[in-house]
């Protein structure tokens, strides 16, 4: 495995002597994910366009990451992929694609990256965390959501395999789980103790099952209510990295927020997060320096009345982006050594100022 | 008077021998109080029919409630119904009413169930309190409302009695009170320790000073802000069910909401609950075990701009009824036991699966 | 100096014997500053005018407040004012501007007036904090606003001197400090103690550097999300009047508000405080007694979609004054001695009730 993240430090020397020490830039590889399969609306696939057209690769540079674009994945589809169990669907093609990501994401992760899955639907994650355990076997996982997504294929209602990935993952669940074609490859790598899921307000009776007898920690909206979002967040990093400092792989579904912030999303649910409690959980994150990967997940921009509301739900995915890998309300990012000072009375002649 | 609560234990064994354990489910009576002549805006009376349609009866079965709908309430016009002392509008209809009412609720908690009214305006629980009491003489009750509606008649600025309700059942305030035509037949069944008030904005002068000469308790928009909900509640069922196990009747305003999620009702006040906050307070309620009767009023679904406002207030309005009732954000109305284990490596052939 | 506030106390003895006590009244005086050469965008020099058609004055009549409208200042265009540094924008006309308001603001306070400027632009905090001083040379300053308008005319990026205004006020920076036309008139009157910020979300980097070398105190949206707003204006209060009991003055962008709330502003940041956190800050500062002036900024009705997002910005500013001045959300702005007593069984004949 590499190091847990390469920075390049960067120390500018302006003409007027001013020196402009920029924080350690992130390398970050982006890897576009346009998989709808794991759910039955379409239109999540547009998912990367919107959030690259809402200017995260910018915003990153901005930030002085040093940013490689790895494009959007193709998703060869599967023939004949028919239903498991009378009710799974797509098994075939949500496997594959998986399998992509996971090599995608393992690929970045070994080149000294941080990744970031701009998804597409939530079945990715099955992907991308086995990608990164491949260069981390043992990783902590922060999944933000409204939903568990924890559902076996035998307990799932929908079908949906967007609301299972995890239980996919865990080992403890693998006496619960059936082979599903198409899932062959795929190992679990998590513990129950490796995952945090925070923002739930959506959960089926199965999954509360699994995650009360498993001893899943997780932090319901409720818990976020009793509690504050500073609280829960402390809590969250006490329990994934009081024990050993391991990588981070945060896995956001955008539909953790509000719908009032989120509209453009498959399975809104009332009573999200503000826009706020999301801005912390990303600072919160990224002020650990444990930070490896990130997914953003279940933008659908065709699930909107106006586009307005389309742009404004990538935007919100773009602002969580950026904070996971720097972005602050304060404005820190530069560290100025000294300010600029008037050499003389008027300098209105002057050229010395400087421009940030 | 009756045993508090009377729940039905339901076991579900299903093929596969998975038993799925139901909570005890509640015996609700649900009550239409179409009911406008506490207050002068048009509109109100049409809440039964929009909290109906938003789907009241589906949630609360779904939720494993046997519910039993007496329909709505026919409310004769009182002829000649001359404002009293040349302010006071309408009170020989509203007492009327409010007889009428009190009889359908007394008569539903002495039959076992949990009551819920669903006005309407809020001078209504003039009827739903007093019935209510009929049965247990030692209420609590939570009154949540962006207003006291605690004038008097000779306090009153607007006249409308759905501003006064609460002066009326309070024992302390009788010497103050005036005896209004038509409501010969109302006992005052309150002291002033037995109620609580949530998400005060909008006080006149007078309820101010009644408030606090009378030692009401009462959390402010300001206490929620500085105390944050979560001790709001714990404080309001401490200073309730601190002393003894009364039962609980929760009356609802849903103004108490924010007008952004709540638009369509009489008097909006800015600065309101957020709906996270509203479901916190009801699920707190549940908790309790203790909850006995529920009115929601003030959803009037014609004072808005859009249909989609009056849906949306209307849905709020049933999420706070169902989550009295044992909706939760955690998914845990139904118990397992046990998760279906996959009887071979792949059992796609199998019908094994659980239907939820 | 004048004595801090001069208070006029009212007691209304009404004809059925119940005295009305009301609070001591605030003198204030409005003025009316409809600037708008700090920034770039037209249209908040109508600022003024839709605060006032928002109904500010009754409203601070109603809270029994006597106001003394100094109406609209008149400023002069400064003819060949041209861009200082090759950046720095309308520095003559910005620093005439702020010359006449400082005058009148200095003119309503040792009037023993409170004054309330409502612009325009916040360039204006220059005239309105520099008057202010000529009467109370030890201020206290609480800045509520997205951005901490501190950067020099050396750091500038924009040029907008709406960003700068505090850079020009505080001793300690006044050698980082070219001079600008215009502005020789102005002797800076702050320490850098004597400053605290509430509301900061997008903080330039040289303006973050001056924050942290100057100590000065700050509370971000960040700090806000860590801490809660009650502990905030705790810790505000406690920084700022801890050691004497200095006239506060409170400069209120109301792009501190979220753009949701107050959509008619130039530069609006997502994240903002809420309309209750808002009020709670103003709630706060009239609670200390010492509040002598108010500055209201950056109301823009031209930079909205439709007249509703106007009207609800403006009114917001009017809450937000109204909330300096007393309002509050439980109502108590008149004290009762006593509540009217029925003089019979049924008094419907009776002219006896308090219109209040």
């Amino acid at each position: 495995a590499m190091s847990l993240l390469s920075f390049a430090r960067l120390l500018t020397k302006q003409a007027d002597g001013v020196v402009q020490r920029h924080k350690p830039a992130h390398s970050v590889a982006l890897v576009g994910a346009p998989f709808s399969r794991g759910q039955k609306r379409r239109g999540v696939d547009h998912g990367p366009a919107a959030i690259r057209n809402a200017g995260l690769l910018e915003r990153l540079s901005g930030l002085g990451c040093q940013v490689y674009d790895f494009g959007d994945l193709i998703f060869t589809q599967v023939p004949n992929d028919e239903v498991y169990n009378k009710l799974v669907k797509y098994p075939r093609s949500v496997g594959l694609a998986s399998q992509v990501l996971a090599d995608a994401v393992s690929g970045a992760v070994a080149a000294g990256h941080s990744c970031v899955t701009v998804g597409g639907d939530h079945s990715l994650a099955l992907g991308s965390i086995s990608g990164h355990t491949r260069q981390y076997p043992h990783l902590s996982v922060i999944w933000v959501d409204a939903h568990a997504d924890i559902n076996t294929p035998l307990t799932t209602q929908s079908g949906n395999l967007h609301g299972q990935p995890v239980s996919f993952l865990l080992r403890e669940l693998q006496d619960k789980m059936p082979q599903l074609p198409g899932f062959s490859w795929l190992k679990p790598c998590l513990s129950s103790s490796d995952i945090v899921y925070i923002g739930l307000r959506d959960v089926d009776p199965a999954e509360h099952y699994i995650l009360k007898n498993y001893d899943i920690q997780y932090f319901s909206m409720r818990d976020i209510d009793r509690l504050g979002i500073q609280k829960v967040m402390e809590r969250t990093l006490d329990h994934l990295t009081g024990r050993r400092q391991s990588p981070i792989h945060l896995s956001f579904d955008i539909d953790a927020f509000d719908p009032s912030l989120a509209p453009a999303t498959g399975t809104p649910v009332l009573g999200g997060l503000t826009y706020r409690e999301g801005m912390y959980i990303a600072e919160e994150i990224h002020n650990t320096g444990l930070l490896s990967a990130v997914d953003l997940v279940e933008v659908n921009p065709l699930l909107v009345a106006t586009q307005e509301q389309a742009n404004a739900t990538a935007s919100l995915a773009v602002d969580v982006i950026a904070t996971c890998f720097g972005q602050t309300r304060e404005g820190a990012h530069v560290v100025y050594d000294d300010l600029p000072t008037p050499s003389s009375p008027d300098e209105s002649d002057s050229e010395e100022q400087v421009r940030i």
